[in-house]
């Protein structure tokens, strides 16, 4: 068993993937942090206990973290997730507390007191690791390895160069990935828009026919609607859980070694991630950067494992 | 019949798109003008004349333009193009006269003077228009239509982010873009880098038979080495000819109407031509911009213009 | 007899700047050249030439240049210097004719052609001379010296950072101060903030009780209406005029040599003129740059100039 | 009594900020954070705890911070501050213990639970604060005032346009300046440099005849060194105690409530502190910048107080 931490902003595609890393055996969840994001950092930590209530799995600490950007100011994405962050689903109010320390400081204590290096999922902003690589640098021994969604090898999608994830925290995006971290894995929109939730796609999940089935599905359906009508895609793009597949099955994606860099200074290209696969830049591979996916491997994985939940 | 000026600085690619367009009827080449790019612009006003001369033209006007971009330092490209720019072909000194004005001066008087709207070809980097621009920007009103290679779509070559003619002269190609041309399109790398001279493709062409064959045939060998140990393709892509093929056979090519806007400010993202596909900028399109091309179509086309040489 | 051709975008300050030089015999006026600036490049043009009508020269050159910066959208200040440029002057349409070439043509033709290097002198944005020197980079052997009023060691003023002058066209400034010219004089904002327009010294200039004195007097009473309430001073800051009394009097001044570029990246400090007192930057001086003004000095010179008119 | 956080990174001019804080009963000294500047973290704390001993103040409470900037990499000054940031002094390695909590935890604890709000007086690159604030923005709730010593209204010292802490950490200072902090007093290089260390001020507090006087007179006699060298000014400005020498007199310096921006992007102008006098941005002012100060009278308080010691 993999010992994991997953730093997310839910969103239904956040959502999505606690759920998949819920189900799977191979990964034993530490902890959960949250993150402003796709919604506030209040949102996304009441969104993260919820799931874990609807996954059955009360007892996991969610920790929350920072409510806004390193120097950004802070911009939601309602208009994509709804009001709540996971439109769609119909979760009561958590039970579960949240986690009485910061989540920056659950991250450090977490990873100083670790017996063996811990993998990262961060499925949001990075403003968290950033502000915990800044306090107490050292950590970055106790990372086997980063698994993150965010950025592109080609376009973005809120702006043309920039990719949500990373355009929300710039700053924190390049702290995150020069900070010397073993391995990091790189999922971008570049393949990430390949992993669509096709209405026949949901409809496999519906039919399982239990609760989470049917908030999954309820869940994409309405996180379809923005990218149908703005890229003319069949449904909305599973980006998040996409770290959890690569951790459960990496063999679902093809990756190459690059140098990533990502752009801080220029209002045009804020929050690019400029991914060097030529070796133009001289600068040494610091990441795995995805390049192809098997989508319908993916959804046959998350299919299979959503189907476990009673 | 089209009336063209073609602004270039050959460079191999440059030179079969200059024999692509003075074997074809439908363009009435007005005159050529150089620019310092992949050589200096004295290598590059050279080689213009050399290629008329071949293509049995040594009547057109070649104007030296600028020997410099506008901010940067001029960095040449020998490393692909060999120490000529036009290495691989074996033509004699030419004898034909250069054009006694500058090129900014040509292309101002050319503009201001005609009775029509003219069309420009930019196979390079673009600091002769946009001097010319500045200098005097009602030129914009008797251009037809501009149609350039550079930039890219997606990634770059000289950089991750930036394409070789764009980033020459980042400055000068944010002035000929922001400029109000009517009818902008662009060909970038993201489809140049389809169109590759195969080992086949080379051989149809050295099976004219003819001087210009051969002299194409020996030129796209020498440089088709470099893509082909930078980025393992089977042969170089013919970037500048895409541009006349464009004119001839516009068909030919996939374009969609996006804002393009060239990085000026970071040095990471510098000369990156940031095209705006789905609109997230706001701003209206100022460009067609190829996303397709039919890549055999082109070279058949090319290999059959070229067969009208003797 | 120094020769001499002045570039400006008269403004009151130019106008004044024009008159001095026109009164001086050390100088040998050889042209002037216009510039979109403190008003269109239509407006400077005329009013150089009623200049040259008020100072009894009809004969002087005046040759329009380029209407717009090389890459920033033209900013006019006529806030600052009235519709027409030189309100508070009352002075007809002129008569003598606009050269028949274009600034940029002008500059490099008269450069190329000086049988001995010619001085400059930039009272504007320095797009003219930046067009020139990316066309002709050869005419930097033919400049003797370049003297400019721009930028500031210190404060701006149309923004904290930035003077108006630079920042109007900060990417010509930065071609023109790394163009390897011999000598550059700087004449910054940090100086011509002492060189005030009281009252007092408004009275002693109408008081000559000429046409060009008393025209001078009513520029210089409008002109001063915007610092005295923007900035609290006690009159105008006469910026132009101190080019030229660099060139008759140089001991006026004290300067230093220094390392100065230009910003042209980012937005805060666009147009920012980076003074390198210290050796910083580890950069060669490419200016000298003036810290020091006698400001009575400055104005007892102009008054006994201005007096030379009858 | 003032309730006092100091947070620094001794070097000289810190410890004698140090020293004069501790020596006034109107100050509540609750504790002090160090964060990486002058020298390393594990220096500068080091130093804080040596300087408290040397006061005869083991009690107080020093809190070791962040190692390195948000995203610069940590250059330190060893150059001008020696190899343990306070060479000069004669001082034994520290019996007080390191705070047990990271300066970042020490912040927004002490600041969320203070019964009334706490003024924060910064020496250093602002690198804790500005984590603190990411972290928590509601600590900005328990400010009472913050007073720095950075940037500069017109020169920089390290580059033409920016001072050591800001340059430091540019992007924790803009953090800083942009919270929404109630009041902010800047004191930049524009006065400090005018707080000048001459032999005869340092030769006064020799003359105390205290082991605090000789120690803050052998400090001073080595920081003087690089400046006398590199500026040619008499001795070493007193940077970091003219923050104390606020709080206990702010009469003794004149201020300007200004916008103040600092540059993130460009590399020319990083770290400058963009000041703007006289509201050109357009912006409200959001801090109190020093334009003027009374050195002597700074001398005169800080020899006093130095005098308590025995």
């Amino acid at each position: 068993m993999r010992p994991l931490i997953i730093d997310c902003d839910p969103g239904q595609d956040d959502a999505v993937a606690l759920l998949l890393a819920l189900a799977s055996p191979e990964l034993q969840l530490l902890g959960i942090t949250t993150v402003a994001g796709n919604v506030s950092v209040q949102q996304t930590s009441s969104n993260a206990r919820r799931i874990c209530e609807l996954a059955g799995h009360p007892q996991v600490g969610v920790y929350a973290g920072c409510p806004r950007p390193l120097l950004r100011p802070l911009e939601t994405a309602e208009q994509v997730h709804g009001k709540t962050g996971i439109d769609g689903a119909d979760l009561p109010e958590p039970k579960m507390p949240l986690g009485s320390i910061h989540a920056v400081q659950y991250l450090i204590d977490t990873l100083m007191a670790a017996p063996a290096p811990i993998t990262l999922a961060l499925l949001g902003p990075m403003t968290n690791l950033a502000v915990a690589l800044v306090q107490q640098p050292q950590i970055v021994d106790h990372i086997e390895a980063l698994v993150f969604m965010g950025g592109s090898a080609f376009e973005g999608n809120v702006t043309p160069a920039a990719e949500f994830n990373i355009l929300t925290d710039p700053h924190a995006a390049q702290v995150v990935l020069s900070a010397g971290i073993r391995r990091v894995v790189m999922l971008g929109l570049n393949v990430t828009h390949q992993v669509i939730s096709t209405p026949e796609r949901i409809e496999r999940i519906r039919a399982l026919g239990t609760k989470v089935g049917q908030t999954v599905a309820a869940m994409l359906t309405f996180y379809g609607k923005f990218d149908i009508e703005r890229y003319g895609l069949p449904g909305g793009p599973l980006h998040d859980p996409c770290v959890i597949a690569y951790l459960l099955e990496p063999h679902l994606f093809q990756t190459q070694p690059c140098y990533v860099e990502v752009e801080t200074a220029s209002p045009l290209n804020l929050g690019r991630t400029v991914v060097d696969r030529w070796g133009a830049s001289g600068q040494p591979a610091n990441a795995q950067v995805a390049f192809g996916v098997n989508a319908q491997g993916f959804y046959d994985l998350l299919t299979e494992r959503l189907g476990r939940y009673q």
